[in-house]
């Protein structure tokens, strides 16, 4: 693996409330997951990413969710598959509205939050996930976890899926997340989590918390942009990776 | 001239609650203009009507409106310029996504309700009508009332401009609607609806309230479908128009 | 007993639409359960019901759901517990300013869709019910099914629980409704309908679809008014229910 | 008068989003304006700020706006004057449940951004508020500013009108706010924004930006708590009423 790809979360404001540094985190990552409105995300706040994205060859992802501003999308909603697929599939096709606009168009979908953690396990929701992609345009990438159930039944519906790592969080020997309310759920140490999305990016693996050495095949590192030191986290991950790898849009 | 459209709101349910028959409606009209989610419409809604479309050859396009789902789009809101554009475009990105997916494109856009209404007289919420279409796609039309500020502003543009007359409505000898408070604002009798759909269609021109032969440069034709007997009253207006002309998208 | 309440879920229209027969009901039912706004039902809607409840001498209850319009709160969401007592709290609040401005106040609670269906087996959502009432008002019985968690831990919280029966479900021998994806889910004939609700009414029991008779203690009947027919089914079951009993809220 | 009470706008977040320092402000001032959940404002905010303020004495009142989360209630919308008076007391239940949870109640209504402006000078949107205050409790004061047509009409009405003056305004000499949009709309300097507001406090007087000495017989001065610096300027300004008179409730 010759390069690496950046991504985080961004235009996940809404009206006139705003969440992280979207101008600082489009100086850092090659990928910007745009929310589309549903979850969070307004038109104008799409807009204007899409649009500064496309200023600096940032790519963008459609990072679509449940239809759920109050809770953020991070509460599972149990969707039938056919109002997920087609809730997908709506906010793809916003967001393509203003790709088009600023000239380019959505090159990735990213589930979000419950939608992530869900169609990681469940069948319906990661199918729904795949129907809209495949009815949209089956050469777009899914950016999932490596090892989900979304990432394989992905693979076996002839999709491109791209695999992310998370920076700055700890795994499990098989691969999997330590869960948030878990000790070493978080890696809080700069150094230390450069050094593990380096490990990543370069070999392919990450130390889980029990020490075993676990593969982890990932073309792209996620990063935060909504916590404090959010940001300089994020410049110190590029940076490392940069010593080591073209760091460029998957 | 040798063909007419004719057109009518489609999709405008929302999650458990129906309106109109659009089923009905799909066997009569050659355009739907498709709710697109702000003011009435959800996804699967838009999906099932731009399937069906596409099957029957009508052609599909945006109904556009204002983010009031509790209005209808009713009622005028007071938008920024750049916020209305943003809004529109997002509908119509949306929307066609689901034409994408059944294997078409949306082939123009309509506003509708208070934005309808405003973008007929007002200068900055035409203005972001034909801001958005200009951003998406400048080959789009424009379906709107000849003889508006939009319509004017539309040419001016640069973009196409698909004047509509209304099958049911009384107008006034400058052209503009008989408002619907007034007496003679709706032309209840069949025949007569049909005659005078017939005149706009063949001659361009509508009698007036006042016994004013009025000009009426329309190419597609507005019916209703979420009244009692506004199906029927659409059927006869196709039969009629049928006698004389090609009943077929624009 | 000598009495038994006649309950059914009124106005569940948004907006523009409508659902169900609001006006007929009120003539049929002794308890309306009102949507408050988040899965369905409209300030406006909401005050229209109020007042004319208030007319006729119909108990008006909160019906409490999912914020969800788009699923008419039929899907479950997997909400904390503290955010869906809030949410609880604010829908019974937002009813409550409609039945004081119509001189009346708000009777009792009852959950709506997946909230009815998830508070009948979970912990987490019955308790946030039962916090919500202790919060808002201790004294508003709980209108929930026989046999619920919800209804056995309401008891223990102290709060006042009244038992529904199903005019027109199946039961199963445990108590239980029959699964809707099932045959026998549904009792279609009006006198079979009308002998099982007088035999809950009058002797607190069923005949399950495997002919045990099972007890069913209830003090209001449950009939709907959304479907074709309903209204008339609802009135022959009040027919048949005050040849036995006083018809009048709990 | 013997006392000035401190108002200003709180409990502004909506869901993960947040706006301004609704702990700090709760130090600050003594009557809380609460968003309502249309154009800001969720449940469990809404609970949280009538907790605190109950524990800290601060008077809440409902802060009523349009049903607007996208544009934060700063877009008029042409309400119909029931739908409005509708929303508006939907609002202020949902508030009371959450003022009666936390042992207390709604204190006043105060119109937000669109809506405060257009109520100041439209018959039917200064109907509309003063309507859904004489159908909920025609004893709660409607807080707003003196000389506007929400103000006159109140009174008319026989409601009961708190006159608010607002910090760091300019005024015009006929007692109206100098636009935003013009210089002299804000007035910077903390040390005459704290003289100004003793004086409208104490003289029910203002000096326009013309120099003319203007009335302004004010029981309430409005500060703000979403901008930077906003909070230490409501410490001052409530330094400075404290110098001269008690700040409390009115």
């Amino acid at each position: 693996m010759s390069s690496i790809d950046l991504n985080a979360d961004l235009g996940e404001g809404f009206g006139a409330w705003r969440l992280g540094d979207d101008d600082a985190l489009l100086d850092v990552v090659t990928s910007a997951n745009v929310a589309c409105g549903f979850h969070a995300g307004d038109p104008s706040t799409m807009y204007r990413v899409c649009r500064l994205a496309a200023e600096k060859g940032v790519a963008v992802g459609a990072q679509v969710g449940y239809r759920d501003l109050a809770g953020f999308g991070r509460r599972r909603i149990d969707y039938d598959r056919n109002e997920l697929r087609d809730d997908i599939l709506y906010q793809i096709g916003a967001l393509e509205a203003f790709c088009k606009a600023a000239g380019d168009r959505v090159r990735y979908v990213k589930p979000h939050g419950a939608l992530y953690n869900t169609a990681a396990v469940d069948v319906v929701q990661s199918s729904a996930v795949i129907d809209a992609v495949l009815a949209y345009d089956a050469a777009l990438p899914v950016l999932c976890q490596p090892g989900s159930v979304l990432a394989a039944r992905a693979v076996e519906a002839g999709l491109s899926v791209v695999g992310e790592g998370f920076a700055d969080r700890g795994y499990l020997a098989d691969g999997r997340l330590v869960p948030r309310n878990q000790p070493d759920a978080i890696v809080h140490d700069v150094d230390e989590v450069v050094t593990r999305v380096v490990r990543m990016a370069v070999d392919g693996e990450v130390i889980a918390v029990d020490g075993t050495v676990t593969p982890c095949p990932v073309r792209s590192i996620c990063v935060h942009g909504d916590t404090p030191g959010a940001v300089d986290l994020a410049r110190a991950v590029r940076a490392g990776l940069a010593a080591h790898l073209a760091v460029q849009p998957f």
